[in-house]
């Protein structure tokens, strides 16, 4: 008998039907001797419901106090999910109980709209497991100190499973979602990507934060630190499939450590991005100071900045180029080119919204030389110029011409053999 | 400067542009200097909705722990109120915060779906009002001892809201509905219906229990007991109309003993009930102990009893008349003919499910003879029989054919002069 946490998105909580089948798999797990935690999401569309009423009447200016009401409004989202799911457990003949974040309760800090978790009491949470009892409790929020509601920002759901996972010691966080696992890169650009059926949290940060949508990249920051075995599972097979062959389904989330011995892909998938954009400034005096005297003036307008260039000087000059959120490049080129490039004396500001980022991942890349090369090269028989190039422990990100983004996702998924059931090490 | 409670109803809460107008009306009191608490119900329609939902997954026996969940879940329709209020007084300028029950809290017991209030923690909301802000609270709904969600049943956020006044010491509960006040009777039956400015508790409670389904009966009985000044209003007057008319406007309901020296009018309304049907049990033995071995097993199949009638015996037997609601009918003369009847060797079952019950309603009753004559004259002389007659210390009660319930609201309503302004004493 094991403690596991189930989470289900919105789309598996959309309708009647739909949280019925989510209590029969769980029913499932029930009888296979598990002890279950649930967390589901609102039902589908439900929160963009709320918030839409919210805006309506919300003042121009959004306050701190205007935050605190939205959260407390978008939290009940959740609130019914859980209702309606321990309802549905009841059907099935289950002894359920359902708990609002304030009530477990899942203490939070006062950044509304954007929580993090700071502590979660597992004391109640265990005594009704203790009593038989599936426990399903809200995602997405929590409490803060003076008792106000507070939500973890979207996809929080996640974060707050693998939260309560950690907290309860939980065997393992199965998150079930509309994918049934991580793959080598998207198969809608490569039909030959291949489902992993494990990959190292290092990795799962690096494709989470480099466009893989599938997990809130902080659920997967408090699994590592918390060492919770996360698994990424779909939630559209059958409820009555055989528990163990869904048990063994999905892919599962590792420790580097634990894997050490395995025999380890060098590049585990292909990740991209087309939703940034590229700017430059050519000829800036290259004295210290003059990075910060570039981006101090973009971080305090709120624009995030993702790869940052500065290569070599000549001449006491240099080149100075770093990609934005393409909704911000507008904004970015106009404050280069009226404040930033006269005040750095820049000889000219140039800019590209029709770029993409392509990155390959991968824990094996440490110990590997070559790996770089390899995509370069991969690249260059291709015919796909370089136009920056960023790296990190494990991974190695290029920005190219949009247009070349499938084919260069594709030419790579090809080159580290990601189609092969065990990809080969370099 | 007072301290006001106002409460608003889910008509008054049915959209976005409703809400604002709510926000406006609270504003607008905010300026005339009145410290303002303000409890909304959820908006029309969504408390049906999150039932709905519950029922469609519910198993066939609703047992406690389903109650708990349907609870959890029909709370959140206020919860959403609150914040959209919140929201919406923020907009106008004014610092606003809405607390669901268990924030505040509002202590009641453990019946999930009709809990009852227990107490109400001031010292939160007392804090907000004196640093300007307006509160929102939830109606509905509180928190028992044990930390779980419970609501007061339907119509409960009129309780929520005289608790609150109560709690707070307000000097004034005002209920903005879609009527502008209490009437003499009920216009749609008789054109002439007036508005009454004031009616003494024990009067709306008559008036509430026979049918007129202006506020929830417990809201009532509880501004009664705590003696909050309770007013009942429109919600469909101009948002900006002057706030001296508006303070002045609907019906005050009054105690008693303050009035007493008041010119108190006889009759102040007639109150009806279409939804009766009447059984009799004729030829029963009077002997001790016969009433309980009649409604007992009536009792027992949980049908509650409005009228009751024993009239003297004769020969040692005696005629027994009830009224239940119209529903039960046929379960009862089921149980009349099959168990009771028997068994207490009555002579005949009879029954009528076309009654109505019709009602005079008075504090001034209590002093002054002949009320009830006058009555059964006025009806007399219209030619309908009375098949059965009630009474109470302030109200009297006739039980009829059907067919007659508008002729008979018309008669008695003009018999005691109640389309006359200041209407005249016995």
């Amino acid at each position: 008998m094991a403690l596991i946490v189930h989470k289900y998105g919105g789309t598996s909580m959309g309708s009647t039907d739909r949280i019925r089948n989510v209590a029969k798999r769980v029913a499932k797990w029930v009888r296979a001797g598990h002890q279950m935690v649930v967390v589901p999401s609102a039902m589908s569309g439900e929160t963009n419901r709320l918030l839409g009423l919210a805006k309506e009447l919300s003042p121009t200016s959004v306050t701190p106090a205007v935050m605190r009401e939205m959260d407390a409004i978008a939290a009940t989202g959740e609130q019914v999910s859980v209702g309606l799911l321990a309802i549905a457990l009841q059907a099935e003949g289950m002894e359920a109980v359902s708990y609002a974040g304030w009530q477990v309760p899942v203490a939070t800090d006062s950044s509304f709209t954007k929580a993090r978790i700071e502590s979660i009491d597992d004391v109640r949470v265990r005594a009704d497991l203790a009593a038989g009892k599936v426990v399903v409790i809200t995602g997405f929020q929590g409490i803060d100190p003076e008792g106000h509601v507070t939500t973890l920002g979207r996809g929080g759901s996640d974060t707050s499973a693998v939260a309560i996972a950690a907290a309860m010691k939980a065997a393992e966080c199965l998150i079930y979602t509309d994918v049934d696992g991580v793959y080598t890169t998207d198969p809608r650009v490569v039909p030959e990507a291949r489902r992993l059926s494990t990959i190292t949290f290092e990795e799962m940060l690096e494709m989470a934060s480099l466009g893989s949508k599938i997990l809130q990249i902080r659920s997967v920051e408090f699994a590592g630190k918390y060492r919770v075995p996360l698994r990424v599972l779909s939630s559209f097979t059958p409820w009555d499939i055989d528990i163990t062959e869904e048990a063994a389904s999905g892919t599962l989330i590792t420790f580097e450590q634990e894997d050490e011995n395995m025999e380890q892909a060098v590049v585990s998938g292909i990740a991209f991005n087309r939703d940034e954009a590229k700017v430059t400034l050519l000829g800036v005096p290259d004295k210290p100071g003059i990075a910060f005297q570039i981006l101090g003036p973009v971080a305090e307008a709120n624009i995030d900045i993702d790869v940052i260039i500065q290569n070599v000087s000549h001449d006491g000059k240099t080149d100075f180029s770093f990609t934005v959120h393409r909704n911000d490049y507008a904004r970015t080129m106009e404050l280069l080119q009226n404040t930033v490039g006269p005040a750095t004396n820049a000889s000219k500001v140039m800019g590209d919204p029709k770029i993409c980022k392509v990155s390959i991942v991968g824990i094996g890349m440490r110990s590997h030389v070559g790996v770089a090369s390899k995509m370069f090269r991969a690249l260059s028989e291709e015919g796909i110029n370089i136009q920056m190039i960023s790296t990190s422990e494990i991974k190695t990100s290029v920005v190219i011409d949009e247009k070349y983004m499938e084919l260069a996702v594709r030419a790579l998924h090809k080159a580290f053999d990601l189609d092969q059931e065990q990809a080969a090490t370099a």
